[in-house]
């Protein structure tokens, strides 16, 4: 397997993809599969297909494909998704309900092992098992779970745009040093650096994904405008 | 611009991010901007920046930058998010309700016309104006706003994945061409086809763009392994 760094993060987007045809075609009991096929389900052609998968090892037999639940095991293991990881949502408005409620997120093992806000008529209710809990609450409880099977690994923010920024500070503060952004705001990663106690060696510190949860729509927006021409200038 | 076929979907993405860039700008009184400052705030490299904007046109000034104002009108305008999109919602449970309710939508003049689902109980509850239909009702709905100013634009699929392929054709039957699909499954779009009488020259057939819900946590949980060496093989 390449280098994470070396390895385009379209690529990466793309391979999330592929896992997902893999396991329709699992879920079809389909057993081999070409990168023609998997390109034709994932929207990309068969040479991208190829191209992608080179960077995380060698996969398939010429003229006869790829074997479907091995290439599956093998891209989720290179993805990490094998393994679980452990999130905390901050922000318990209806987005943060809507994931904590996800049915999808434990197939993947995301285990949601806190919730956090800071609205009083939502602090103290329960989802799934667990109390909602005041932000003032999120340093003890991340230092009270380090290093137990519950050790925080990622923080999902879905907290309004103009409070995203500190409560990043907040989970970072804490040592979260995975960030997954829903808030419609691009996180300034600069501002963010991990106490010394928390960095790992040879690990970029913070790690910050934005999701853009109208990008979708913005694309498939343009994407409906149809052909067009004519170029603008400034 | 370019041609919509010429243009990479990973340069729409970014442009998404760029627009969002210049709105903070905007919102911090920032009159100019250069590509590096773009690019620092949107995570990618300059040059990117400044290839990602030849699509769309020429921007710009050397050694003085982009005017905020000015490029972030002209990008929405190429991505067609200056007009006004008509959205129905077809599957009301708890990621239909977040996005009905999402507060960044109406900026983006996404405006959501219909709401539908199949429950019981779920039927006929009122979501901020609108009151949510059966399923049943999806094509005369369709049919009763086509040609007014409340015609259907796309479809927003928040359905179980089991239910998301019936619920495409069932919204491209209604001739509704422009399809976000929040389903985690692929669709397989060969399969579905606009009426003729609603297909437009010109225009490709049915537009379906897949958003993963936990595409960013699985990509979140990739580049957390951190640096990573050895191939894997089949």
């Amino acid at each position: 397997m390449s280098r994470v760094a070396d390895i385009p993060t379209a690529t990466v987007g793309r391979v999330v993809t592929y896992i997902r045809v893999l396991e329709e075609l699992e879920a079809q009991n389909v057993l081999r599969a070409s990168s023609g096929e998997l390109a034709r389900r994932a929207g990309v052609t068969p040479f991208q297909v190829r191209k992608d998968l080179t960077y995380f090892g060698r996969f398939g037999t010429r003229g006869i494909g790829y074997t479907v639940a091995v290439l599956r095991r093998e891209l989720l293991r290179a993805l990490g998704l094998d393994q679980t990881w452990n999130v905390v949502i901050v922000g318990m408005g209806r987005l943060g309900h809507a994931i904590a409620n996800y049915p999808g997120a434990s197939d993947y093992q995301f285990q949601n092992v806190g919730l956090f806000d800071v609205a009083p008529d939502v602090v103290g209710r329960e989802v799934r098992g667990l109390t909602i809990q005041h932000m003032s609450q999120l340093g003890p409880f991340v230092a009270s779970v380090a290093g137990t099977p519950r050790q925080v690994d990622m923080g999902l923010l879905t907290v309004p745009a103009e409070h995203a920024q500190a409560a990043a500070q907040a989970l970072v503060a804490a040592g979260v040093g995975g960030i997954l952004n829903f808030a419609p705001v691009v996180l300034q990663t600069q501002d963010l650096h991990l106490p010394e106690a928390f960095a790992a060696p040879g690990r970029r510190e913070v790690t910050v994904e934005n999701v853009d949860f109208l990008a979708g729509m913005k694309r498939l927006a343009f994407y409906m405008l149809g052909p067009q021409a004519g170029p603008a200038e400034e």
